[in-house]
């Protein structure tokens, strides 16, 4: 239970950060981030997806062009200059290996987040980017397709959940304090049936 | 560092089970499983993954057919009736909300299943099973639909992770203790770059 109760308390903290402090992320602990994936489970244990980590200031450069930032925030195009994430890691699908990785994306992004929330950084999972931009930028062939990118760093940022007002109310926002606030669907929402009786 | 090696060790203990005793595994467990995705990311926020839980026996009984085990085990079928799972958790998507969940799927799992661990429950993730079985037994309607199945329970059997003998050598196996036996990718294999370097 205490374990349980321990993990509850990283998931909470692994919050979405678009705002980043200027400490720089190293070489050791982007690799360490990636060496979870390998504990992971893989769909027919498969293990389709590669990382390009990203950590020096003129290839942080040239891929924070390629990235798309918080579609619901229309007055704010993204992190300024003093506020870019210092680190990136890039997930990639070996499409020589399957075309489809299921569901191993998600597994081995939320291993990553969590290893990052524990190390006490911060990140925003990143699905809207210009694939050519990274693709050149990384010097990826053609059987690496880029699939996500996760920006790191130290949180500059506050972020935290809070209840939804209805069932519409999906837009993480910003507070009077300029901290994030992210909407959650309620569990009685989210437990669609219990032994095939609906509801909670 | 401490929670990161603590996180490291969870992951780790947390692999594939495909046999169970036959303790039960109480609803309270359950909704605490999925209440941890309530803590997770999600693709716009959009929140469109729904869950059906499940631990009845009759009900146990009628989810079973409906699930394909273990590709690799040409010779074995599937968990004997006295070491089938004692819960699962059915994970799916409102597509009313969404069409594409993202990685939310992963994520989400990710969560659950270490959460399990954590609770020294072990489990398989099931993407092989037949929807229409799993629809009638559910009473899903149209706009629900499964994606995955947790099949969960306290652990009957013993996993762990080999090094890869090359890198066609993705095919788990049992061991002469019985033990599963998953070979994982190098983490050399899995860096593909670092600043556009290509390697680790």
């Amino acid at each position: 239970m205490k374990e349980f109760e321990a993990l509850k308390k990283l998931l909470e903290r692994d919050r979405t950060i678009r705002r980043f402090r200027q400490d720089p992320v190293s070489t050791a602990t982007l690799i360490e981030l990636v060496g979870l994936t390998r504990l992971c489970a893989s769909g027919a244990n498969r293990q389709p997806l590669v990382y390009a980590l990203v950590n020096e200031p003129a290839m942080l450069d040239a891929i924070f062009p390629a990235l798309k930032w918080a579609g619901y925030y229309k007055d704010w195009d993204g992190p300024s200059e003093s506020e870019r994430p210092t680190a990136y890691i890039v997930q990639a699908l070996d499409t020589d290996i399957i075309k489809n990785p299921l569901c191993d994306d998600g597994i081995q992004l939320q291993a990553i987040t969590l290893g990052a929330a524990a190390l006490g950084l911060g990140g925003c999972i990143i699905k809207s980017f210009n694939a050519q931009i990274l693709r050149e930028a990384l010097g990826l062939p053609q059987n690496i397709t880029p699939l996500y990118v996760l920006a790191l760093g130290a949180p500059g940022e506050e972020a935290l959940i809070v209840p939804q007002r209805d069932r519409d109310d999906i837009f993480y926002y910003r507070d009077d304090k300029d901290r994030q606030c992210v909407p959650k669907r309620p569990l009685s929402d989210i437990i669609f049936s219990i032994n095939n009786k609906h509801g909670l």
